[in-house]
C-alpha cells in the first residue's frame, strides 16, 4: 500500500477515520434532538463523503451552487438543498433540469428571484419547493421582518409552479437565541395568515451543537463539522485531534532559528482565517504556527529549541478547511500512513 | 461574436487590450532603463500570456512551482527561472526531466538544498544555473548575510552539476533601496571572491517601475503588472481604467438600501486582501465597494441612492488578481462587450 510518504507537497491528507467519526458523532446527536441533518457539501465537495453522510442518516445534502448540485445528482444524491438565490435564464434552465432528476428546494428572499423561478417552473407539473430566506442577525442575505417573510410566503403560496417549503436562516455566529426567537416570531406571524411552515433550516457547524429538540429549528447544514479545522477548535466543537484536514507541506527553507517557509502559502492554506490570529499550526510541533504567507510561501514562526529540518515534511491543520479544498484538484484519504485513496474535488472550481 | 451578457457568474474577465497594453508599458521602461524583463506567471498561469510577454522582450518568464514550469515548456516556453528551493527525489527527478527541455535556472539559500541539486545534476553534462537567494529585507526565504552567500556561491561554484547563476531577491514592500544595499554589498562580498555576479535578480511590479539603470539590479520579476489590481492602484502603479481583471458578478440579493449581495464570495474573490481594508470595489458604481464576504457571498456596502437591480450584473476589481484566477479553472479575454476566447488556467492547481 503506498504510504504519505510517497505524496508530494502541497497536499490534502483526509483523515477517513476522523471524518467518518465526525459524520456519526453529528448524525447521533441530530437524531438524539429530534433533527434533521442536510450536511452542506461545500466543505468537501466530493460525492464520497455526500453519500456516507447520507447513509448515517442525514436526509439529504446541501449545495451553495447549481454546479455543486449537479455534480452530486450526477452522482446519484437524491435530495438537494439549494440554499440560494437562483437569477438569470442560464442558471433557472439548470434549475428546471435538476428539479426533474431529484428531489430539490431552493431558497428565495425576494419578489424578484420568484418572479424567475415561477416563471420557469409554470409548467413542470409538479411544483418547486422554495423556502423564504431569514435575515436574523447576520447581514447578509435574507429579508428584514417577519412581515416580509409572510409576503413572500404568500406569493409563493400563489405561483402555480412553486410552493411554500418553509424558513432558511444563516445564524450569525454566537448570536442563534435571536435567531430562535425571529424564526418563531415569522412562524407565529405565518401561522396567523394560514401559512404551514414545517419546515426551519439553519446552518453552520457551531450552532448545531448547542441545538436543543425545543427548538423551532428542524433542520441543520453544517458543513465544517466533517473535517473540522482550527475555527471550530477555536468556537469548542472539537479538538486537534477530531480535525480529519490537514496539508502536508515540505520545509523549504529555515533561514533563521526561529522561523522555517514551508511550500504551503494563500494558494494551498488559503488567506481566510475566519478572524483567527494565525494561518494554521504544525502538528506535532508545539507552538509552530504559520504567522504569514505569501501565495506559495508559509511563514512558520517557532518556539525556541523547536527547529525543524529543510526538507522535513508537516502537517498543517489550517483555519478554515472549506476553502483548502477548495484550491486543490485533489485529496488524499489516508488511514494512518497508509494512503487509501486519491480522489478529484469533483465540484469545484465550477461556474455557477 | 458572443458578448459578455451570455456569459454565466461569477466568471473572469480579462480586458485583453488592457493586458497587452500594460505588458507593453513595462517592457518599454524595463528597456529604457536596460533591465532584464522576466514575468512571473503565477499571476494569469496561461502560456497565451507568457508567450506575448516574451514576444514583447522579456528574456524568459518566472514560475513558482514545478507543475507551472512543465505547462509552460509544454507550451514552448523556452527559458525558466523557478526561484524556490527545490527539494525531494520527487520534485529532483522533475527538475532534471525539465532541465532537458528547457533553459533552466533556479534558487537555494541553503546547504540542504544545494546537496539535493548537487546529487541529481552531477551527471547532466551541463550544469544547472542555481542563483543564491537573499533575504534582503522580507523576512521569507534567503540567507541572512553577504557571507552566508558567499558560502552557499562557493558551494555551488564546486560542485559538478551546478553553475553560479547570481543573486535573487523578494524585496519587502516599500524597501527597495535596503534590498538594493544589500545586494550591492553581496556583490562586492562575492567579487572580492573571485565570483562574478552577472545577474541580480528581484521582483515586484511596484518596485520595478522605480528601478533606475543605476541598480545593481539586472533583472526584474514582475507578476501583477500585466492585470493589475486594487492593491497596484493603491500602490500607484495603475489607475482602475488600467485593471485588465475583473470578476462578473450578479446581485443575487438586496435585502437593504445599502446593502446588496453578489453570487461571488471568498471562493472567487479571494479573503486575501494585502492589507486593504475592503475585498473589491465595483466598476461604474461610485463608492459601491465589497465590504465583507463568505464562500459564496459578497456584501456590497453601497452609498445612498446606489441601488442596484436584482439580477443585475456588475464587474469587480479584486485586491489581488493572482490568488483571484487561482480559484477558477477557466478565464475569458474580452474586446469591449465581446468575447475573444475563453482558455483554461492551464497552470492551476497543480501539485508542486
Amino acid at each position: 500500500m503506498p504510504k504519505i510518504h510517497d505524496l508530494d507537497t502541497p497536499s490534502i491528507l483526509i483523515d477517513a477515520a476522523r471524518a467518518e467519526a465526525n459524520i456519526a458523532r453529528a448524525q447521533a446527536h441530530a437524531d438524539r434532538n429530534g433533527l434533521k441533518l442536510r450536511p452542506h457539501i461545500k466543505t468537501h465537495k466530493l460525492p464520497y463523503w455526500a453519500k456516507k453522510q447520507v447513509a448515517a442518516g442525514a436526509v439529504g445534502i446541501t449545495c451553495q451552487k447549481i454546479g455543486e448540485a449537479e455534480v452530486m445528482a450526477d452522482a446519484g444524491l437524491a435530495d438537494i438543498f439549494l440554499p440560494y438565490n437562483i437569477l438569470g435564464r442560464a442558471k433557472l434552465e439548470r434549475l428546471k433540469a435538476l428539479h426533474g432528476r431529484v428531489t430539490l428546494s431552493v431558497t428565495a428572499d425576494s419578489r424578484d428571484t420568484l418572479e424567475g423561478l415561477a416563471a420557469t417552473f409554470t409548467d413542470t407539473g409538479h411544483p418547486l419547493s422554495v423556502l423564504v430566506e431569514c435575515d436574523t442577525g447576520m447581514g447578509r442575505c435574507g429579508v428584514q421582518s417577519a412581515d416580509e417573510a409572510v409576503a413572500l410566503a404568500k406569493v409563493i403560496d400563489k405561483a402555480g409552479g412553486l410552493s411554500f417549503g418553509g424558513l432558511m436562516t444563516y445564524p450569525a455566529a454566537g448570536r442563534a437565541a435571536e435567531a430562535e426567537a425571529w424564526l418563531a416570531g415569522a412562524k407565529r406571524a405565518l401561522a396567523a395568515s394560514g401559512l404551514a411552515c414545517d419546515r426551519v433550516s439553519s446552518g453552520g457547524t457551531p450552532d448545531m451543537w448547542r441545538s436543543a429538540d425545543t427548538s423551532v429549528v428542524t433542520e441543520y447544514r453544517p458543513g465544517t463539522y466533517i473535517y473540522l479545522d482550527r475555527y471550530q477548535v477555536a468556537k469548542g466543537v472539537g479538538t486537534l485531534d477530531d480535525c480529519a484536514l490537514t496539508v502536508l507541506a515540505t520545509v523549504v527553507s529555515h533561514p533563521t532559528p526561529n522561523r522555517a517557509i514551508l511550500d504551503s502559502g494563500s494558494k494551498a492554506l488559503s488567506s481566510d482565517t475566519l478572524g483567527l490570529k494565525d494561518f494554521g499550526e504544525l502538528l506535532g510541533v508545539p507552538g509552530a504556527l504559520v504567522t504569514g504567507l505569501s501565495e506559495e510561501h508559509g511563514t512558520v514562526t517557532l518556539s525556541d529549541n523547536a527547529g525543524l529540518r529543510i526538507g522535513e515534511r508537516v502537517r498543517v491543520v489550517p483555519d478554515h478547511c472549506c476553502v483548502v479544498t477548495n484550491l486543490f484538484n485533489e485529496v488524499t484519504l489516508i488511514d494512518g500512513e497508509t494512503i487509501l485513496e486519491t480522489m478529484p474535488v469533483a465540484a469545484r472550481g465550477l461556474m455557477g
